[in-house]
């Protein structure tokens, strides 16, 4: 039997649509082992099925491998689903990463390899980077349709903070609701603001992540999914310093900060759902 | 009398539009000395009067600096004017920086009011930044009206072609032909290009440059003005292992390549106009 971690992330960040990620010390464990047979257990009912997204990503890894086999899995889990955390990328990973090391003998997958699986299943790679390489990743599609990663360190200097509401969204909705076509004005803001989002959390530049972290491209649209935006963000920006920003598709919102302690700080007394409010940890 | 350098630049960079910016050793000498009335010589008659930029940027830093005088200068001009090579925000720049060297005394304006000075007499910042600091430059207007600039160095791998036509373009045509609205796609493509462009100039990953370099923002349109584009642009990515950007808003193309000796290959058998090759080095 073998333990796989897997980190919980946050996808998009302000202005990196599609592209941004960030990684933390939160994670979930899959212990599994080889078998003849797959056996899911230790998670919802409806996620133990052959079509599960870790079978899949175990399969289309063993695919590549050139390998036969099955598994059992046991999932310890406490990156809460549904919350924008990347539940589903970690699950994804750990399925390609059983695997590998189950199943890959002397001639295991490297990372890159990994990654391209992983992206490829969940068909998108801005959650699973983060996951496999740690730190800040940025991600895009080649011409070859392969995907590329860039990894980065996150500053120490800066403090992340999730608030995680008692609801969900649907990513699938939370797509949908953003418009076809964006505003010239919009797309050079959003131009400037991106590359210098990855500049902000390397060097932990609090007054340029203020500054920069305003995106043009979903938060404004998704905001409307979530209950409490509005009054979170002006809260949270007003009394401290610090930047509010939706974790995914949302519905947590990260807030970071230089301040370590702001978790214990921070006091929403006018919001309609509740809000779990917990500190993070980045893994590098 | 002082002499003061300021260098070529090329803005925009594919994906970078109206953002990224870099900065060559070749460069404009502006010779100038303190006088009681204005005298501009060594440049084309038109560009003499008290309105142009020189004198505008030379007043502007006067009054910041809280003082009051004129000037004479003399330009010795290497950098082609209306061909995308900044050549306006060397003159801007030299402006600001003959007031702040003539008449700062032991209160000199630093780099960032400087460049804060001379991005407003230019209107953006994307050319006067890499004038001044050198290197690969990322610049964004702040919430408070200033101008930030984050500056990187340009990996040594990577060497720079300039081909420079016979013909002008206007910027202000150039900024008329772009669209207002973008496809969410392609907005989506310039987040991750524009922040890896940055990450293959200072890595010098020149498979991750050819992947990345693609622009959806201002060169599909802009093309149109440059006469020869398609023709060049096919011939030297096609041959060589090498990117081919519009400089600034043009008409000049910018050549990217490993290839130190490129400039002396590239071969352009069949342009309407004529084409000045150049192989131009990095201002660190």
């Amino acid at each position: 039997m073998i333990k796989i971690k897997i980190p919980a992330t946050s996808a998009n960040l302000g202005p990196g649509f599609d592209c941004l990620g960030i990684s933390y010390t939160l994670c979930n464990v899959y212990k599994v082992k080889k078998a003849k047979s797959m056996l899911i257990e230790g998670c919802n009912k409806k996620y133990t099925t052959k079509s599960n997204v870790f079978n899949r990503a175990f399969q289309k890894t063993m695919k590549m491998l050139g390998k036969k086999g099955s598994f059992h899995v046991y999932y310890e889990e406490t990156i809460p689903a549904s919350r924008g955390l990347g539940s589903s990328a970690s699950v994804i990973v750990a399925g390609c990463m059983a695997a590998n090391r189950l199943y890959g003998g002397l001639r295991k997958l490297n990372k890159d390899e990994i990654f391209n699986i992983a992206a490829n299943v969940e068909g998108h790679p801005d959650n699973v980077a983060p996951a496999i390489y740690g730190g800040l990743t940025v991600t895009a599609k080649l011409t070859d349709k392969s995907y590329h990663c860039s990894k980065y360190r996150v500053s120490h200097k800066l403090h992340f903070t999730i608030l995680i509401p008692d609801f969900k969204t649907s990513t699938e909705k939370s797509r949908k609701v953003l418009p076809n076509k964006y505003k010239k004005e919009d797309v050079i803001s959003t131009i400037s603001h991106s590359i210098l989002m990855v500049d902000a959390l390397q060097t932990g530049n609090m007054k340029l992540l203020k500054n920069i972290s305003k995106d043009y491209v979903h938060e404004p649209y998704r905001k409307k999914l979530i209950r409490d935006y509005d009054y979170i963000k002006k809260t949270i920006e007003k009394n401290y310093d610090a930047v509010v920003l939706i974790s995914g598709s949302g519905p947590s919102l990260l807030v970071i900060s230089k301040d370590r302690h702001l978790h214990k700080k921070i006091k929403l007394t006018n919001t309609k759902a509740n809000w779990e409010i917990k500190p993070l940890k980045i893994k590098q």
